[in-house]
């Protein structure tokens, strides 16, 4: 079983430039403490072509997991619901629970059930609502063949509320059993191409390591490097060794180069 | 000649969550006032498999311009312009214009020419550098057929620098002649789902127009909702007529629900 998720985030906003893709950032984040490996975070508009094009892709790639965002909204270009169903050959129906939860949740605030309202309920055949803790459109949960697809809406304190109730105990479950580690330093008076030899050398140490460099000061002038260390592992005492070991290394390593390790 | 672009964001921060894709936003704004239509967003962690394909893709599918994100640093995981290269198919040589102004900044900083250093100029074979106003990778100017692919930095600043220096003016040259003028208001007290069929009307009253509905407030306790008005145009001052042709009828039809319109 391989431990792999895509994330797709579908708005028009996004690819205009008026939103900056925070929930991928933060799905993505949810992801790797999970131990899953997003491989792909791709940003499509609210057409029918894209939508359907990426959802068979990650199928047919056998993703295990693919989240989206957006497109579930009462508006009518909010269309992720139909367009997953004809990704997936199956009917766009109505579903009795999410039906359930769409009225309970008008009700309980006085509200009509119009037309618009009334679409959050339909999903593709054999799907499973999940509940919106803060708004009205219940997320999708839906299986095909290898592949959890998950849709949930773009409004993110909506996203969150469903991932973290709904989706993350879930995933968690029927996810690798890795614990996951990390630290960071940063280091004051040594350029990134004078660091990059020594990362190298640190990634190389373990199998599931990964060093990256972020230049934060000006690279020549004054070179100031954040260094961030991760490490999973099946056991958390054994993932905690790991960093400590790569941090020695890099603390000293830094040193002998004359620079400077401001934060540990 | 359509004028589409893809932007494609190469680097492991972002697909672990660490780092937030702004550059992706920012060149999405930048492509949407120049009048290129981003179709899509593309993230992808620095591989060879996954970086040719996408650059392949792109090329087969025949966007007018791909912009590429993150790779260009001295470090042993930047190979962006490496596997730019295979992806077309072409050799990866050491360019001349680039190593005059890769030593040329070293010399000026006195710093040592380094093999890491080095590596940054060179680039797929007929490629032209861009210069970089603000780090020492410069970046890649290219095309394929149809298809300019333009690799950039993903430090926002260099990214920034080189693109609005030496790709921006060239976009505009060679792109369509549009203006494009947008007004947003913001409504207080009709939810997003009684807005959905007054945009839905407003969004047929005209061919080049995009109005699209952001929820700001509590959905259904206390709605605030932005409406943000797009119109492009050959002729600015036709599009300034349309926008405000549409803000007009999103007004009045707003108030027309009991809603109240906080700015304009």
């Amino acid at each position: 079983m391989s431990y792999t998720a895509w994330i797709i985030s579908i708005g028009n906003e996004l690819l205009i430039g008026k939103t900056v893709n925070t929930n991928a950032a933060w799905l993505a984040r949810k992801f790797t403490l999970l131990g899953y490996d997003v491989k792909r975070i791709i940003t499509i508009p609210d057409s029918e072509e894209d939508e359907v094009e990426v959802f068979r892709d990650a199928i047919r790639r056998g993703i295990r997991v693919v989240v989206s965002t957006g497109g579930l909204g009462p508006t009518f270009d909010d269309k992720t619901s139909e367009y997953l169903a004809e990704a997936l050959n199956r009917r766009y129906v109505l579903n009795d629970d999410a039906l359930r939860m769409v009225v309970e949740t008008f009700k309980s605030k006085g509200l009509e059930l119009t037309e618009p309202r009334l679409k959050q309920a339909k999903m593709p055949e054999g799907a499973k609502p999940l509940p919106n803790p803060v708004g009205t459109a219940p997320g999708i949960w839906v299986e095909e063949g290898n592949t959890i697809i998950i849709a949930l809406p773009g409004v993110p304190a909506e996203m969150m509320g469903i991932f973290e109730n709904y989706v993350e105990p879930k995933l968690r479950e029927i996810g690798p059993k890795l614990h996951f580690v990390e630290r960071s330093i940063t280091v004051k008076g040594v350029p990134e191409a004078d660091l990059a030899p020594i990362i190298e050398r640190g990634m190389k140490m373990s199998n599931r390591i990964y060093i990256k460099s972020h230049p934060k000061g000006h690279e020549i002038k004054a070179p100031l490097v954040e260094i961030h260390v991760y490490v999973s592992s099946e056991d958390v005492k054994s993932a905690e060794g790991e960093v400590n070991r790569i941090i020695n290394y890099l603390m000293s390593s830094v040193r002998e180069k004359g620079g400077e390790v401001l934060s540990a």
